[in-house]
C-alpha cells in the first residue's frame, strides 16, 4: 500500500460512519423461533448501552437507529432517550415507525383500502416525525411491509394513490433539516405483491412525494441476481440515493452480517459511490446504516463484525484508480478495466485500518478488544438476573 | 365432459385422500408478527374439531397431522388425542417431531456437531415414533431445520455422516408398517447451508436410511424455477415419492394455498402421477398433505380452499389422455401433447366434483356450506371467551 | 357462460389484435444451433405470407413487426413490403431497428462511450423512423442488448447520459403519430450489467425523452419471481404502458409460446388491463405483440398457439366481475376476491370463442384447419425447392 | 503471508492443473450474434497453439479438452491431432462428444424416445472414447442438452430409461484407465425440462452406470442461490466428484472468465477441497477444466485471466487453517470459523506466486508477458490473412 493509496484509504474512513439498529441488541428470530442470548438487551437502555460499547471499540457508529415502537415506552419522554444515548456516548440516529405490527396493518398502513387505517398510520408517523425533530434527529426511515398474499385480494392501483397521498401527507410534516427515507422490499411479509417492492416504486413515489424523500437501498431487499450497484448508480445519478440498511443474504431477506456471502458485491457498491464522486466532486449525502438481527451470532460481535467489513470495504473500494478506469472504459479495453477494481478488493488494507484507529486511540482490532473487555459477560450475568426479577422468559416461536 | 372422462375422474376422487396439519388451525405468522383470528384453536382438541368439521365438508380430509411438541401436553396419554379425534371424526395421520424450536437445536439436530444434542433428538423421535404405534399412524414425518448460516460455520461432511447415522437408527425404530418421510428444503431457517437441500440429498439420505424410508416433497420447497414435476416423475421411478406437503408459493416457502399462484403447475405433478399409474398399472402410495398455516385468510376457509383446489386438479389431471401422449410424444408431436395437457387442465370439472359429493351426501359447495353453518361465528365466540378465562393474549412478534 | 358473460367476451375480442413477428417464420435457435425447418421463411415475401396466413385463420393477427436489418434489403423500396404485405391480407405494424448485431455494437449502441457509434445507431434509428412513416406504422420498437459483462467495463452513469440523449434525439424524429416504445430487459445478451434493465429504468428514460415514449412489456424479460401484472397496473396508472411481446418462460428469455408454463399469470396480466378499462372508462391503447422465434414447434403452429392462447386468456379476463371484486377488495374479503380470480381463469370460453370467428366466418378451430390447408406441406416444399436453387444451407452453430 | 503458509500454497499449486477447452479460442458468441475477433482460431491448429502459448507463460494449463466435432475434421488422423499438440507443447486432454447439433439430435440424444438417434449417440460416443485411448487421453466428458420445452413433450421416466441404458453402454465401452464424466444443468437449450438437471440427477444416473462415472460440476449451471460448495463437498464424501467446469456467472450460464463475479464462491469451492484432502489425507483426482468462449474479453486474455484467477483462488484457499476451523465448527464458535475463510481469502499471495513462477522460469506476470510477446498481434494479422485466402467470412447470427 502506497502512500497515495495510504491518503485515499484514510480520507474514505473519516467520511464514513455506520449507524447500528438498536433491535440489533434483542432477541429475535426467524418464524420457527429464536435462539436467546444471555446477554440480548431487554429494554432501549441495553440497546444503547451496547451501541456505545460498540462505538467505543469501532469509532465509526456515533448514532443509534431507533424503532418507535419497540424503544419509547407509552408516555416516555423522548429526551429521556436522548440522554440516555449521550451517557453511552452516541447519539438516535435514524428514527423507524413501525406501521406493521399492530393488528390494524393485517391489510397494510399507507396503502390499506381503509382509510381509518391510513389515518392511524399517519398520525403514527407524525408521532415519529415529532420524536426525531425532539432528539435532533435528521432521517425518518419508512420500510412498509403493505401488499397482499393473493390474487385479486388487494387494488393494487387504488393503493399506490393511498401510498402517493400518505407519502405526500409525510412529507409536509418534515422540518427543514429532515430527511424521509423510503425503502423498497420485493417479498416477505406479502407473497403475491408488495406495494413498494423495488427502486423504480420507490424512486417514482419518493419523487412524487417531494424534494427531501429519497431512497433507501437495503442490501438485502432484491430479486435474485438483481446488480445491487448499477441501482446506486442511477439513483445517485438521478439525486435520489438517500441512503443503506447493511447486511448480506444468499437466497432471500436473510439479514446476515455484510459481506459475509458476496463481499465483492458490497465492494462494487462502494466503489459507485467513490466514483461519483470522483467524478462529480460531490460528496452525496448517504446515511450508512445496519438492519440486522442475529439469531445465531452473538449479537455485539455481529455488529463489530459488519462495522469493521463495511470499513474494509469501503476503504478497499477508495483505492480504485478511478482516473485510470475511466481511460481504461474508454477505449473499451475490458481486462484493464475489470483488473483495477479487483486489484483493489484484493489489496490489503490492513495498514490503513491500524492506521485510522491509533489516530483516535482505538483498538487496533475492536473485536479481540471487545472479547478481552469482559464486557459480554457481564451483560450476560447481569440481564440474566434482571430478566429474573422481572419474571421475563424467553422470546415466542412460531405456533 | 363425457362418460369416461366422468368415470376417470370419480375413480381418481375415490383414490385421494388429503390430510390436513392441526397447526393449521392455530396462529401462526411472519417473523414480522402474527395477526389473530378470533375462532384461532387454542389447543388439540379446538384443532381436532376443525379438522373434524373441514372432512364433514369435503370428506376428503380424514387424517389430521400431528405436531409431537404442540399437540401432545407433555405427561398426555396418547389415546386421549386418538379418542379426541375420533369424536371429531378424523384420525391421527402422520406424527412430525419438532427438531427446531428447542434452545439445544440452535446449530442443529441430526447434524448437529454435539453429540449430546443428537441423542436428544433420537430420544424425541423415539418418542414420535412411538406415539405413532399408539395411534395407529402409519407416517413419522421428518422436517430438519438443520444448517449453518455462515461460511465455515459449520462442517458439510461431518454433519453429512450424522445424518446418515440418525437417520439409519431412526429406521430401526419403525415397526414394518411405519414409513418415515424425509423432508428437503434448499433454505430458512438456515441462511448459507441446509443440510437436506433438495431432493438429490433427501433421496440420498433415504436409501442409505432403509427400505422404509421416502422422500417427502413440499411444494414450496425448491429453488426458484425448479422443474418440480420431474422430481415427483424422477421419485416415482425409483419407488422413492413418499408424500406432499401442499402449499403454494411465488418468492420463497410463501405457503399459500395450494394453485393460488400457479395452478399450471400443481395439475403437471399430478399428471405425472397419474401417468405412472396408467404405465406401470400401480398405485403408488402417496401420503398427500396440506402443510400451510395462515395469516390473512380464515383459518378453515383456507383449509377448505386448498383440498377442493386439489380435488379440482387431481380430477383435471386425471383426464388427460395419457394412451395419446404417449403417441405424440413418440412421434415427437410437441403442439398435440401440450394441448392433451391443456385442453385437460382447462376441462370443466364441477360436475364431476358435484356427483361425487352427492353420492357421497357432501355439500355441492363446501366453502358455501360451512358460511352457512354458523361453525366459524360459533367458534370465535367461544374461543374468545376461553382465551379471556384463560388469561391468554395473542401471539408474538419479531422483536 | 350466460349471455352477460358473453358479451362481454365478445367486445373484448373485438378490442384485442395481435402482432405477428416477421422473424417468427425464420429459422432460429439457441447459442447451440439451430432445428432447420423444410418451411422456414427464405425472405420478407415469405414471412408476409405467413402471417397472413395465419391472420385468414385467426382473424386478430392483422398486422406484421418487422426487422430492419433482416425484412428490408438494402436500397429496397419500403413502399414494396408494404405492397407485399397487402397481397397478403396484413399491414406493416412496428417497425424494429437492430442495434445489436453489426460488429461496432460490441460494446453497446445508444449506451456506447465511443460517439462515432451512437451515431451510426442514431442513423440507423432515423431510417427506421422513416420507414415506419413510409409504410404507415404507429410503432418504433426499440430493444437494446446494451451492457457490460464484467465490473468496470462500462462507466454505468456516463452509459445512463448517453441513453437519455439518444432517446431524447430519437423522439425528435418521430411523426406526430408515431409512438416510440421502450423495451427493458434484465440480463442476456449482456451478462454483468443491462443499461436498460428493467421496468423502473424504460419508464424513467421514457418520461425523459417525451411524452410519445412508452414502455414496452416483454413477458419473458423480468427476474424470476417478479410480479409483473403488478408492473402492468404501475404503467397503466402511469400512463407509461405501451405495448407488449408476448412469450412465456420458466427460467430466462426462454421465448415459449404464451401461457405454455404460466397461463394464470398471463391471465392475471390481462385481468389488470381490463380492470382499468373498468376503473378509469378509458381502453388503454396498447400494442399487444408476440416476440418468439421458434426452433422445436413448426413456426405456424405456434404463431397459430399463441394468438389462440392470448385470445382465450384475453377473454376469460374480461369474465372478472371487476365490480363484485372491489367490494371484496374494500371488505378484505380475500378469499372471494381471489375466487372471483380463479371462477373466471377456469371458465369455459369456447362457445364465446366460437361465436366470434362465426360471425367472421373464419374456422372454429384455426389450428386444425392450418393443418388441413395443406400449407405446411406446400411451403415446405416450395422453399426446399427454392433454398436449392438459391444454394442456400442451413443455419450456423456455436462454435 | 510466514513460512509455512508459502509452503502449503506451493504444494497447493504443484497439485493444480487447468485443462483449456480448444473452443474458446475461436469465434463464438450469444444467440443475437458473434463479434469476432482477428486472432480468433480458425482451425484445431491454432487452438493448439494458443493453448501451448497460454501454457507457456502459465505452466499450469499442460492439456487442451478437445471437441470431436470442431476438432476432428471427418477422415483426419487423431495422431495427427495429437502430435500437432505435442508441437506447442501441450497434450490432449479430455474428449468431448457432441450430440447436441446435429439436426437428428432436435429431440435429445441418450433420452430421445426415437432408437435410432440413441444409436447414431452411442456410436458417436464410441468414436470418442476410440479417440481417447488413441490420443491417451483419460476423460470422456458428457454434457446432454437433452430435455424439453413444453409440458407434455416429452416422456421424462421414459426418457430416464433410455439415459440409464446409454450410459451403462457408454462405461462398457472404456478402457480401464478411462473415466466418464457427466455434467449437469438446469436449463438451456432446453426451457422445460432437462434430462439432467442437477447434480442429484447426475450422480444417481453414474452410479447406475458403473464406477468409472463421476460427476462434472459446471459453475454456471445451477439454480439461482443454490450452494455450490455444499454439491462439491457431498460429492467429495460419495467418491462421485470428477471435474469442473470453470466460468462464472451473474444470471443464466453466462461464461463468464472464473471468479468475475463472485470470488468468494470459487474460493469456497477450493476450501472444500482441500479441507477433504486434509481430513481424509486422500488428494481427490479431479479434473480442472475451464469451459468458456468469450465474446467480449481478447481470447487469450480471458483464458490467462481465469487460468492465473484459478490459481490465486486455489492458493488463498489452501492457506485456511483447517485444524483451527474444526475446533471452532466443534465449539460451535461461528465468528471465529467464518473468520479463518475470511481472513486467508483477503491474504495477499501474490509472493506464492511469484516463487513459483520463477522456480519455473515463468514470468511473474502472465498477461503482460503476453501482452509484451507480440503473439496477440502476429496470429491476428496471419489469421486475417489466411481467412481472407479461405473465402472465409465471420460467425452467424441469430436470424
Amino acid at each position: 500500500m502506497d502512500k497515495k493509496q495510504m491518503t485515499a484509504a484514510l480520507a474514505a474512513l473519516d467520511n464514513f460512519a455506520i449507524e447500528i439498529p438498536s433491535w440489533g441488541f434483542a432477541d429475535t428470530g426467524t418464524r420457527f423461533g429464536k435462539f436467546l442470548q444471555a446477554g440480548a438487551a431487554i429494554d432501549t437502555a441495553d440497546k444503547l448501552a451496547d451501541a456505545g460499547h460498540v462505538h467505543s471499540l469501532t469509532g465509526c457508529c456515533p448514532t443509534v437507529a431507533v424503532h418507535v415502537l419497540w424503544d419509547f415506552a407509552p408516555g416516555q419522554k423522548t429526551s429521556e432517550v436522548a440522554a440516555q444515548a449521550k451517557k453511552f456516548g452516541v447519539k438516535i440516529g435514524s428514527i423507524n415507525p413501525n406501521l406493521f405490527q399492530d393488528q390494524h396493518y393485517k391489510f397494510g398502513s399507507f396503502g390499506n383500502e381503509d382509510a381509518a387505517v391510513r389515518k392511524a398510520a399517519l398520525d403514527h408517523v407524525r408521532d415519529s416525525v415529532k420524536i426525531g425533530q425532539a432528539v435532533g434527529s435528521r432521517y425518518l426511515s419508512l420500510w412498509f411491509a403493505d401488499g397482499s398474499n393473493y390474487p385479486g385480494q388487494g387494488d393494487i392501483r387504488e393503493r399506490k394513490g393511498h401510498f402517493e397521498e400518505c407519502l405526500k401527507a409525510t412529507h409536509k410534516m418534515l422540518a427543514k433539516d429532515q430527511v424521509m427515507l423510503v425503502e423498497y422490499k420485493p417479498y416477505e411479509p406479502a407473497f403475491y405483491h408488495t406495494d413498494i417492492m423495488d427502486w423504480g416504486m420507490a424512486m417514482l413515489l419518493s419523487k412524487k412525494a417531494g424534494p427531501r424523500a429519497k431512497v433507501l437501498v437495503d442490501t438485502g431487499h432484491h430479486y435474485l441476481s438483481q446488480n445491487i450497484e448499477q441501482i446506486v448508480a442511477v439513483l445517485l445519478d438521478e439525486d435520489m440515493l438517500g441512503g443503506f440498511h447493511f447486511n448480506d443474504r444468499r437466497y432471500s431477506d436473510d439479514d446476515l452480517t455484510l459481506g459475509s456471502i458476496d463481499p465483492y458485491q458490497i465492494f462494487r457498491i462502494f466503489h459507485e459511490i467513490h466514483k461519483f464522486s470522483h467524478d462529480t466532486g460531490k460528496t452525496p449525502e448517504i446515511a450508512y446504516m445496519i438492519d440486522q438481527s442475529h439469531n445465531i451470532k452473538p449479537k455485539i460481535e455481529a455488529m463489530l463484525q459488519t462495522s469493521l467489513m463495511a470499513q474494509e470495504l469501503f476503504v478497499k473500494a477508495a483505492l480504485v484508480d478511478v482516473k485510470a478506469l475511466r481511460v481504461c472504459q474508454a477505449k473499451h479495453n475490458v481486462v484493464d478495466a475489470e483488473l483495477l477494481l479487483k486489484n483493489a478488493f484484493f489489496t490489503d488494507v490492513t495498514p490503513a485500518l491500524h492506521e485510522w484507529r491509533r489516530k483516535r486511540k482505538l483498538p487496533t482490532n475492536p473485536l479481540e478488544a471487545h472479547r478481552k473487555s469482559g464486557y459480554a459477560e457481564l451483560i450476560a450475568k447481569e440481564r440474566t438476573h434482571r430478566r429474573k426479577e422481572l419474571g421475563l422468559g424467553g422470546g415466542g416461536g412460531f405456533a
